[in-house]
C-alpha cells in the first residue's frame, strides 16, 4: 500500500515553498502548437530560482526536517541541478550542506553549487557518489536528502501540479521529463489528489513521461514491473541520467502516468534549438526532452487539445548551446 | 503644446491590445541585483508575441484605423521587429500589410514577416526604405504606419507602463532601450499619466533611456534640443538604429525621462551572454541594451532600490548568439 499524496499534503508543501520561489510562467508556444495541431504551452521552470525545478523539492525536504536535523546539516548527491537547489535551500534555512557530485559533473554546475554556499565533494561515477553521500551521512551525522525518491521531494514538486491545475481550466496533456521521477510523481500525484487527473482515455488531465533513449530507467521499470537500475547511461541530458528510477516514484508513475516515451539526443538538440530560436528560452538538454517528444510525435495528442511541455531547467554551458545552434536539426 | 497621453488614453489602448498579447513576466534577476546593489527585474518582452514589444504599438495603430483605412491596407518600414509586428497585427485584423525593409535586413526577420503574411519589399538603406514606404502609401492608397513616431504607437506601448505600475508597488528606476523612442515615450507617458512618475530626484518611478554609442539619435536630440537625424549608424543593435529620433517621442523624452545613456556593442554582447547564462533568456542585441547599461554603471542607481531593465526582443540569428557566447566578456 502506498500512502498517496493528499490534497492537504500538496497545499501544505506549497505553503512552505511558494514564498521562496517563482510561480513560473506558463507561456503559449504557437510554433509547437501549430505544427502539432494542438494548443501548446511551456511551463518555464528554467526561469525558476537556481535555473531549475529542483528547488521545489529541496526546499520542502529541508523545511520538514526537525530542528536538530537542520542544525546538524544535510548531505546529498547530484550531477548538478539538485546540488544547486539544496545548496540554495540550505543557505536560506541556515543549514550546512554537503553535496557529493560525480567527478565528471559540469564545471559550471559545480561552481554554482559552491557559489550558493555548499561544501562540494567530487567523487567517482554516479553510483559511487551515491555511496559516498550515504557514507558521509552515517559518519558525520548529516541527514541524507535523496535527490528524487522521497515523499517530501515529491510533495515539493506537487506545487507544480497545483499551479498547472489552476492555470489550465480544462483537460490537458502534461509532458514531463523523467530522471529519477520525483517531478512527474509530484505533478501526477497532485493532479490525482485534486481530482483533476483523467482516467486512462477519459476526460481530465493526462500525464506522460519522457526519457532519453540512453537512460530509460522508468521505461524499463514499467516494462519490468519494479523500479529498475541501469548498468550504464549514455545521453547529453545529464539531469535525466541517474542510474535508477526511484522506487516510490515508480509507484506513482505506474498508478497515475499514461506512459513514458523515449527521445534521442539528436531530437533533444533540435528541441533546444527550437526553444532558443522561437521561444527565446535557454534550456538545458534535460529540460528540452518534453518538447522534443512532442515535436517528434512520441506522445499521442488529439487535434485542438491543450498540451503542456515541462521545461525543467536552463543550466547549460555555452559550448552546448553553440552545438545545439550549429547541429540541431531545424524544425518544423 | 503637446497633448500628453491621459490615463484614459492608456487604458483605452490597453483594452485594445491586451486580449491579443501576453502580459509578459517581470522576473527578478538576482545576479544583476547583487552585483549592482539593487533589486533587479527584467520585463520580458522577448517572450511577447512575435518575439518583441513591437506588437503593442502595431496592434493599437491598426485598431484605431477607420474601417475604410483598414480595408485599403497599411504600409510600413522596418528593419525587423516592427515588420513582424505589423504583419501579425494586420493579419489578425484581416488587413493587407506591405512592409518595406532595408536590403540589408536580417534574413530571419524578413522570413518571419513573410511568414506572418506581409508583402515584403526590400529596398535600399533605412532612409531610402522610409521614402519608398511613403511613396507606396501615396500611390497605392495604403495607410502609412510610422514605426515609432505616432500617438497610437506611443499609446500601445503605454500598456507596458501600466503593467509596470501595477507590478511594482513603490519607487523604481525603469531602464528602456531607445531606437526611435516609441516605447520609452509610452512607458514614461503612462507613468506620468497615472501619477507614478517621480520628479527629478524625487520619489516615484524614474525612467532612463539607453542607446548604442553607434546610433545616439535621442542622446543627440537632447543635446541639441530638437529631434535629430543621424547621417550614419554603426551598431549590432539593428532595432536601435533608425536614422532619427521621433519628433513626438523626443518631446516625451525631454519632458518625462531622466537621461539617455550610451553603451558599446561589446557591452551589449556581454549582456547577451549574461542573459543567456544566468537569466536563461535569448535576447537580441537591441533587447540587451538596458541590461548592458546597468551592468556597466551607465545609469545612476541607489543601493537597495528596485531597478527594471526592459528586455525588448529576442529575434536574433544563431550566429550572433554563438558570437555572444564566444566573445561576450564574462560578468560580473
Amino acid at each position: 500500500m502506498t500512502d498517496w499524496l493528499t490534497h492537504r499534503d500538496c497545499e501544505a508543501a506549497r505553503a512552505r515553498v511558494a514564498p521562496a520561489i517563482h510561480r513560473t510562467p506558463l507561456l503559449s508556444f504557437r510554433t509547437l502548437g501549430d505544427a502539432t495541431g494542438t494548443i501548446a504551452f511551456l511551463k518555464c521552470e528554467n526561469l525558476q530560482k537556481t535555473g531549475s525545478f529542483k528547488v521545489r523539492g529541496a526546499l520542502n525536504a529541508i523545511a520538514v526536517l526537525s530542528d536538530v536535523e537542520r542544525a546538524r546539516g544535510v548531505v546529498t548527491i547530484s550531477a548538478g541541478n539538485h546540488a544547486q537547489a539544496v545548496a540554495w535551500a540550505a543557505r536560506r534555512a541556515g543549514a550546512r550542506a554537503v553535496v557529493v557530485m560525480p567527478s565528471g559533473a559540469s564545471r559550471s554546475k559545480v561552481a554554482a553549487a559552491i557559489g550558493y554556499g555548499a561544501e562540494v565533494v567530487l567523487h567517482g561515477n554516479a553510483a559511487e557518489a551515491f555511496r559516498e553521500a550515504r557514507r558521509r551521512a552515517d559518519e558525520d551525522g548529516l541527514t541524507f536528502l535523496h535527490p528524487f525518491d522521497a515523499a517530501p521531494v515529491i510533495a515539493g514538486h506537487a506545487s507544480t501540479g497545483l499551479e498547472l491545475a489552476e492555470d489550465l481550466p480544462g483537460d490537458a496533456t502534461i509532458v514531463v521529463p523523467v530522471g529519477g521521477g520525483g517531478q512527474i510523481a509530484g505533478i501526477a500525484g497532485a493532479l490525482a489528489a485534486t481530482g483533476r487527473l483523467g482516467g486512462r482515455g477519459g476526460p481530465g488531465m493526462r500525464v506522460f513521461g519522457v526519457e532519453p533513449e540512453g537512460a530509460p530507467s522508468m521505461r524499463r521499470s514499467l516494462n519490468e514491473g519494479h523500479a529498475a537500475h541501469l548498468d550504464a547511461t549514455d545521453t547529453i541530458a545529464d539531469g535525466l541520467a541517474p542510474p535508477m528510477a526511484g522506487a516510490l516514484n515508480f509507484r506513482y508513475v505506474a498508478e497515475f502516468v499514461e506512459d513514458v516515451a523515449l527521445v534521442s539526443d539528436a531530437e533533444i538538440l533540435s528541441a533546444m534549438r527550437l526553444l532558443m530560436s522561437r521561444a527565446k528560452l535557454v534550456v538545458e538538454p534535460s529540460g528540452a526532452a518534453a518538447v522534443a517528444a512532442l515535436m517528434h510525435g512520441r506522445v499521442p495528442v488529439s487535434a485542438g487539445e491543450r498540451v503542456v511541455a515541462l521545461v525543467t531547467g536552463g543550466n547549460v554551458d555555452g559550448d552546448l548551446l553553440a552545438k545545439a545552434l550549429r547541429d540541431g536539426t531545424p524544425w518544423p
